[in-house]
């Protein structure tokens, strides 16, 4: 950990050195509490139209629930018109129902208290990439993901100040058969790392198996009163939910377990090719399934999701960290905001297969959209390649640089007297340097975010140094990572249990391979 | 031209190849009228004190205006106090002089009308890198520059849709005298180019010859009555402005050609380690050096301009894309506009020796920075590599396709009917898709920005295509471009006299080489 400690922790504890035999409990930053604003791309005459729309839509076309015949049953007693798997929405019902019981905020723990991180209002949780099938580092290049891909990843994230969050599938353990991977994922968070995580989104017994994995850690009693897992309900655009969405999102609402409802949009095949009509339509799903999790338990964490790119409308291929990416980014953080529920948004999003200048330009332009758009959880903000098909080992480790890069610039500008400096200005006077001045010796250490991944050395230097671009040196950083370090400690009895209940679930049922 | 033309000419001509045959007149898009507001990290009260500190600074400190008599004349007559070459200035008499009479917009021309710019309001003009010493390409690394490199970043700026200024030095020809360059320069943009561009900077006499070049092309009577050079006078932080740029300052401002007046700052060395501290001296630095143009001339065109970063304060070394160093874009940004004069600002600053995912990240955080700032013109915005020693083909290609990009994101959310789209969603409903519908087949040509350096192909046809890195991929793209470029026309008359001028001038001088 020593290696890559950031800045933001650097500045509050002394040395990493010194926090093993210190306890730090009063000094640990878990995420980003902004002090900056928000910038705003639409206008509250243009968020008033797309409500409207999307108010329009619900009410005239409505939202198909597939396969859940419960879903149905909640929507019809709430007084929703139910033809078939088809429910419409009166004009306001849905706003009114969230409205009336959503959370602003909400707190989300982690089995180190120190790592639980508050969501909603002004703060921000940078979480990592999630869901590739493959990985990619400059040695192996492109291969399928395994477990222990899986592993490493919520180590390097473990290890990462940038990043607050554990996420859920870091890499698809494609090595484990598809019905009991979630066991070894969500177990993989909790051995690993003691930062918040998610559970399975994939249906309703996924996610009871995420939370009996819970309870084990936190305790019964504990999980029913607090909220220990996020999880993330994607809407298959345009305007479906599929059982498997609905019944993971029923679990957790249910349990008071977080969920985001994250319409999966690719602009262009899935929704209009515009802006404005990708939002419209994008609101008025959040709106549907938000309206389901308040339904089913008036209260329940929950969040405005979004995932949102378009095609190529020349190859019909995703692209990402396009400008119209970044609108919808800030005009859905705007929906949320006068909706009143914290916003789930997207972070270093490209195309690239490669950690290049092309990942990094467009996962820069999604990340800063997502930080000023003033998202509360970030999710994709460490490790994102090819369209989220890859998880890149050296993109992880300078994604998270990044990210606590811009943890420092939502801190904002500081003005108390010893930042205003006066006494420097008045010591150097003109011509002179600030290098020896009195201010510049007391203030030096913490003056200026220190990036672990950046080359600043000489052209002199870097050539004699091997000559290396950043991801061959993030290359050599994330594998001194993995190789200094050392897990969290983990109660036997309880790590014993969680094996135990794994073994027993994973032997009661065949292994599926798809 | 017509491989890199980007979207937004793209979008109003029809096809490249018509424009050559048809007036494009009325379609053209010559600088970005923003239709997005300014983020803000500086809050009121913080920029008032920072405002008071600045005032603070030159009342008790001052500057000094070092080898030029005639200034220490200027601003005793205007009331200042001044002590050898130390000026100090009553509290608010810069802040007075310069809100009596410099312009909020000024327009500078180009010799071809249609690129001609608006700077201040609302408009924000990219312009390329300035000054680096050396340049880099994949083929042949780092070298030192020459003329022809000078030519050719200015043909390839020529060539970027996203760019809208020709710059100045944007590579330094080494290969010519230090004395003689600034003719070579001058005319390069010229010549190669229709785009404005910069006046040499390097004192009085240097300005004077620009100018007279420029009526050349112009006419004598335009250019006294209209601006058409640029210019950038640096402040050497802390608090000092040398008989090099005061003479140049005075040259340009006394033909009401316009001057961004912007300190040169590495904070830690030349300001105080701190943001706030930073913006008080920047702020007090650019009063006195704006105070004087409006002195010389009420009303010439000039900028609040910064450049600023910071060094490591481990190496010393210069640091590029940090976050502070984007809070000192915001913050001036906010004294800009407060003071009421247009910003110039910084672009891809990073301080990455190649087109890699540093000098893509760093980049992307100034840029980003500068344009939700609402910096009026962002110098930098494509070429930078090395802390600004090295001009980049590759990452000239690559910041300039993203430069086009931000453009459409500064274009805002549009609203109309068209964009709402209600009729595609009522189209598809639920489950169903976009990509035949009626309204994507007629939207579909204009609905997404096309970047032409990103590769968003599957991972098999990118192996298939070599499986190239955006440097890679840009190497081809400068080179075809440099290969098809076409100079624009310019009248034989203008030329003759023009490279009649600089015989002259050369020949009346010898060469000097440092």
């Amino acid at each position: 950990m020593n290696d890559f400690e950031g800045t933001k922790r650097r500045r509050r504890r002394k040395r990493p050195a010194d926090v093993k035999s210190k306890s730090s409990s009063t000094v640990h930053a878990p995420y980003i509490k902004r002090n900056i604003g928000v910038f705003d791309v639409l206008s509250d005459e243009g968020a008033a139209i797309v409500e409207d729309n999307a108010e329009t839509i619900l009410q005239e076309i409505g939202m198909e629930f597939r396969d859940d015949a419960e879903v149905l049953e909640i929507f019809r007693q709430a007084g929703a018109d139910i033809k078939g798997e088809r429910v419409r929405f009166e004009r306001g019902m849905c706003r009114q129902v969230i409205q009336a019981s959503a959370p602003r905020e909400f707190t989300q723990h982690a089995r180190n208290p120190l790592n639980t991180v508050r969501i909603g209002g002004n703060n921000t949780v940078f979480g990592p990439t999630f869901g590739p099938p493959f990985v990619h580092d400059l040695d192996g290049g492109r291969r399928y993901a395994t477990l222990s891909d899986q592993q490493n990843f919520v180590k390097l994230a473990y290890l990462s100040p940038g990043l607050h969050h554990s996420g859920g599938v870091l890499s698809e353990p494609v090595d484990i058969p598809v019905n009991k991977r979630h066991y070894d994922i969500v177990y993989s968070h909790i051995r690993y790392s003691d930062k918040p995580f998610f559970g399975s989104m994939l249906g309703a017994e996924r996610a009871q198996d995420s939370l009996a994995m819970a309870k084990l850690v936190f305790g019964d009693e504990f999980v029913e009163k607090n909220t220990v897992l996020y999880s993330v309900s994607n809407v298959n655009a345009p305007l479906v939910l599929d059982a498997t969405m609905s019944g993971s999102l029923k679990t957790y609402a249910r349990h008071n377990q977080a969920v985001a409802v994250s319409p999966f949009i690719l602009s262009g095949a899935m929704s209009p090719c515009t802006v404005a009509g990708t939002l419209s339509q994008l609101f008025a799903e959040v709106l549907g399934g938000l309206c389901l999790v308040q339904l089913v338990r008036p209260g329940a964490p929950c969040l405005f999701g979004t995932f949102a790119s378009a095609i190529s409308m020349q190859s019909g291929a995703p692209t990402f960290g396009t400008p119209e990416g970044s609108k919808i980014i800030f005009g859905a953080a705007k929906l949320a905001r006068r909706l009143g529920v914290p916003y789930h948004s997207m972070g270093a999003l490209n195309a690239s297969k490669l950690p290049d200048a092309q990942a990094a330009y467009e996962g820069a332009l999604t990340m800063q959209s997502a930080l000023l758009a003033g998202a509360n959880y970030i999710i994709h903000a460490a490790g994102w390649l090819e369209g989220g098909l890859s998880m890149g080992y050296e993109k992880f480790v300078i994604d998270a640089d990044r990210a606590a890069a811009m943890a420092v610039f939502a801190q904002g500008i500081d003005l108390d007297e010893n930042q205003q400096a006066m006494d420097a200005i008045r010591e150097v006077g003109p011509g002179g340097h600030y290098l020896g001045c009195d201010h510049t010796q007391r203030n030096f250490r913490d003056a200026f975010y220190r990036s672990q991944v950046a080359d600043y050395n000489s052209f002199e230097q870097w050539s004699s140094d091997g000559a290396l671009d950043q991801a061959q040196k993030a290359n050599g950083i994330w594998k001194k990572m993995l190789r200094e370090y050392e897990p969290p400690a983990i109660d036997p009895a309880i790590d014993e249990a969680l094996l135990d209940f794994m073994k027993r679930r994973k032997d009661s049922m065949p292994d599926l391979h798809a």
